[in-house]
């Protein structure tokens, strides 16, 4: 007779093992954080003691369900924003989340999002977030498994400024939780999108150097997918596997439209797709091809998502909605049944997050990660036994997450009878009251704001943070003119036009919207004829600016639109408190210079009137780094011109212009 | 000060009245079962006092949900078969509603399905059923408000053997029934290709003579409008409005698959549409083009469509996957946003179901049909303030049909702190235990029955439920030969073939699978060479014979499937209990004769070996009424033919041969 810990008597135990075994009156021994024996109460019975029986026999056991993707902490955006554009949408919450988001605020958001959680029978979550190592404390404190993807973009985020600052950051939190019983920490960069080339890499080869999975969002979208084969020639998938991400224990967010070469690929590599299926309803990103991922043997998993994007984490939800929506992919009524559903999101979630070995089933040797059911409420009833397989049916189109009695994790309750054992609910609801108040604040006070106003107009795509640009004032151009057309550069592009600049100046303390400029981009031949127009709006956040040698670094926030309308339509539009108007004459030169693109600028500043010339040299970039590798590119472009770099001026055309206006 | 009877106390009312107001802190004046007032509780208090004040200062009240389009009583048969195609689900559920449905089954059925969709904040259901008139009296009884269609079909159902029979089983339901406070009694053809044209008209001047609503089927599936277009030419929609159905108060469930010009019309009939986006997921009917609908201005309502199909009553469930179902539709995730989903749930409900004026918001006039929600649990935190729409959004995206804590219809208390007051669930559930174990014992028998066999295999078809025929031994089939080809008659076909009919006999109890019929027909040219064959498998059940003048009326079910693979294969795979082979030599003749279609064959009787020949006169129909009159025709063919009915043998083929074979 072998001595346990915890004997659970089940009335069915729901095993998901490989041959889905179903136990009727069956008892589970758990000694420590692992399961020791499945079987008939007699059986188990026989070999082993325990020292305690819990008695579940009028419920149903089965394997903790895993959430395989969800931002834990956006519980405290949940609603904020709905039945908006992706783009809108993300446009309206990333301001949000670099002004609230911090470490009182994620831990806030979890401590909401595990407890919601484990009500909803969730067990084992992957998360996407900023200052992952707050989330870490909180879940293990909490006591759920996770897998936590530190977030990395090539944009500044709540937590860190710049993308390699962000690596940093996440080698840190490998390094202090890797190997946890509970935590698998996780390298996040966002999606291929809002990294670079660089980022990528470095994100595949953190992952491979501490072994841990990677967690990131692939094909979500179809505009994603057309723009990643226009820009790469390839698909969001290859474009990852060409950087390293496939290389890595990947775990692929929404794959909404990946083809089946893109699904030979992930399952070559042993990807994990999570499957979201009400945000990408949600979001209008399209129905994921789950039947033919399966069929080709992909590890799909089943997520909620963001609860910002949702709104909320019921995987009961979720796993019926996968089941559902499977159907009407090849109209095939036959596919994802229930049971293979229910698969999804205990074995194939475990799967896709790479703790295949260790959750997702109930078996011996496995950890003790499971939840019990009543299924007896009157929306579940009448049980048939024709079908053993029927309980897999009640389980995933009828039951309800409020039926989830008991949830255990690594051995220990979390909630019995539907009580929370890890989380004081009432005061983490109370602290949500007061981060809401502060929010609400924020956003009403935010509605009026010219970003917000931009947003709902028109198409907004963000750009490049990091400007590293010199401007140097010139009695004569012609040196320096004769010089680029001489043939010694690689020019990529030449224009000459005559540039309206017409800026909205606002007193908004937010400093992603401190000006919105509307531009008119006049191009003119060599007979100064006008051939050809367009305009832009540019929102423009309050600039950082940091001296270089030979130049200067700004670094703020640019979103960038097509003007659509008239200048006096946004005039009205926008009612900015004051606004200040510059028109240049521009020669510019493009140029490949050192494996850098940098933009040549020989302008004549004509209203407000400003004598001579004026050299600019630019360049943009999403990376810290670059941006510094690049001022000292302008320092030998500044000496083959044979300029010094002693009359530069360090400050942009409409700081010059506002002086002069007074 | 005006006397109430009731003041209901509410932190927010959400009146979905037409600008959608919202009320803090609001009082609702209830007298008898309608609304008197609804208001700010300062503005309320000052003109009327009441009785009584029910406290829900905690809560949010809005209006009771109306489930559109459901089969109630099908709770009794939830989850027992999943996952199958809708021609294979039907063909397995119809015969055992025909074996298990009768008053009991349908008004305890109708108790759990109450029971639930009260628990769920549904205060109005739209049915379509059998014995409407005992659904009638349960939910009468219980207290709910119930838009009841007594289902009419071509073929026998479990409450009328023909469809003349259910035409007047309907009619006494109307009778009986209409003008009831809560029950408005409809008439419920099943659909279009369930139906003959008859049928549809006499529904619908059975409607319009009662003036009331017509509840039926429209659009489902592809298959369905691909059908009608083939065989009629036109649309589902406009098949039935060629038959008078939106001429009548129609309530058109599914409606998946329809065009503009369908929206067009039944937006002009005023008709209203059930949108079931559960049903048409989970039976890959396909998706409702319900923002096009909505921009035409057709009447939308939200239904669950029948347990068996969903596999539950959660109209929290249905009108969130509503909301997110139709961003995919046109991929515009602003389509169908949060209030306009709810409002669908609501006053769009009571408008397709014909009952604007009386239900579907909070105003005075109103029926006191309403809910009452607890928004606090912590799948449902934070709220913000910044939108006053968002309320809309928490209780479509996030809240669940569990958060409802109060229900009241018609002015009476049916839920209260989610204790049912007109409902002993555990009564109901103990009763369903005993049901279940007889269908449970009913299909398991079934399992191994001809009939799911056969469905597992082919795509099966009911034809016609009845059969008058004659059949008379003649000397010579001369003189009747010569008549057919005289010209005298109005010959539609003319045909020469061997048939080789293989008949699997089973032991079996269920009246619908009495024998399994695999003919071959050879048909052969005028040099007797067979010059094509086809091969169909025939589910014959049980014959009930009618004597008729000068014929015999055979009723009976009859599926065909095309036989695709080999005797032997069938033979082997049916195993039947015995087999009986017959061979004969058949010469037929379709003819038209006063409007009907009759089969004229004269036939030689090869294996087993029988004398002389046989004149056989057929004709099918779904109309007992049609059945009889075509008796009498065969009386005048008879006499054309100059042949005496005397002789007639009034068994069928088989049973003769039976005979011979001993």
């Amino acid at each position: 007779m072998e001595q346990v810990d915890i004997f659970i008597h089940a009335g069915t135990i729901i095993t998901m093992n490989a041959s889905f075994d179903l136990i009727q009156n069956g008892i589970i021994a758990i000694k420590g954080e692992k399961i020791v024996a499945v079987g008939a109460a007699a059986d188990i019975t026989k070999n082993y003691t325990a020292s305690t029986t819990v008695d579940l026999s009028d419920q149903v056991i089965m394997p903790g369900m895993v959430n395989s993707h969800t931002h834990a902490p956006m519980t405290l955006l949940r609603g904020l924003n709905d039945d908006l554009r992706l783009d809108v949408w993300l446009g309206y919450l990333m301001p949000l989340e670099r002004e609230f988001v911090n470490p009182e605020f994620v831990s806030l958001g979890a401590t909401l999002a595990c407890a919601e959680m484990i009500r909803s029978g969730v067990t084992t979550f992957a998360d996407m977030y900023y200052y992952e190592p707050e989330i870490a404390k909180t879940t293990a404190e909490i006591g759920m498994r996770a897998l936590l993807g530190q977030t990395v973009l090539m944009f500044p985020t709540p937590d860190s400024s710049s993308w390699e600052e962000g690596i940093n950051y996440c080698r840190e939190f490998l390094k202090q939780w890797n190997g946890h019983e509970l935590i698998q920490p996780a390298v996040s960069p966002h999606a291929w999108y809002t990294a670079t080339p660089e980022l990528l890499r470095a994100c595949s080869q953190l992952a491979l150097e501490f072994d841990v999975p990677l967690h990131t969002h692939i094909s979500e979208t179809l505009l994603e997918v057309e723009n990643c084969r226009e820009q790469h020639d390839m698909s969001p998938v290859f474009w990852n596997q060409q950087h390293g991400i496939l290389d890595t224990k990947l775990l692929a967010a929404h794959c909404c439209h990946i083809d089946r070469r893109d699904m030979r690929e992930l399952k070559k590599h042993g990807a994990g797709i999570a499957h979201n299926p009400s945000s990408n309803l949600k979001l209008s990103s399209g129905i994921a091809p789950v039947p033919e991922m399966l069929d080709i043997g992909c590890n799909v998993g089943i997520g909620t998502d963001g609860p910002a994007s949702n709104n909320d984490l019921d995987m009961f939800e979720e796993v019926r909605l996968a089941a559902l929506l499977a159907k009407v992919v090849r109209n095939n009524p036959t596919d994802l049944p229930a049971r293979q559903a229910l698969e999804l999101a205990t074995m194939g979630g475990a799967r896709a997050v790479h703790m295949a070995d260790k959750i997702g089933s109930l078996e011996p040797g496995k950890l003790a990660d499971l939840i019990s059911l009543r299924l007896d409420g009157v929306h579940n009833w009448p049980h048939f036994n024709n079908n053993p397989d029927s309980i897999y049916s009640r389980l995933v189109y009828a039951a309800k997450s409020t039926d989830v009695q008991n949830v255990m994790v690594h051995g220990r309750w979390l909630m019995q009878d539907q009580t929370l054992q890890t989380v004081n609910e009432a005061e983490a609801i109370k602290q949500a009251v007061k981060v809401t108040a502060e929010i609400d604040a924020f956003v009403l006070k935010r509605e009026s704001s010219p970003y917000n106003k931009l947003i709902t107009l028109e198409a907004v795509a963000r750009e490049e943070g990091y400007e590293t640009q010199i401007k140097i004032p010139l009695q004569s151009p012609d040196k320096i003119v004769a010089l680029l057309n001489s043939g010694e550069f690689d020019i990529r592009k030449k224009n000459r036009y005559r540039q309206f600049d017409t800026y909205f100046v606002f007193d908004d303390e937010n400093p992603d919207a401190a000006r919105l400029r509307f531009r008119e981009d006049h191009y003119i031949d060599e007979n100064d004829t006008v051939f050809q127009s367009r305009s832009r709006l540019t929102l423009l956040g309050v600039t950082h600016l940091e001296p270089l040698q030979n130049s200067v670094m700004l670094s703020r926030t640019r979103f960038m639109a097509p003007a659509t309308r008239s200048l006096r339509f946004y005039q009205e539009y926008f009612i900015p408190d004051h606004t200040v108007e510059i028109e240049k004459l521009r020669h510019r030169w493009r140029i490949n210079y050192q494996d850098a693109d940098f933009a040549i600028n020989i302008d004549q500043v004509i209203k407000p009137t400003m004598s001579g010339w004026f050299l600019e040299i630019k360049s943009r970039t999403w990376s810290h780094e670059d941006a510094v590798r690049k001022a000292d590119l302008i320092g030998k472009l500044l000496a083959q011109f044979s300029v010094e770099s002693e009359g530069a001026i360090r400050v942009e055309y409409i700081d010059l212009a506002e002086r002069i206006y007074g």
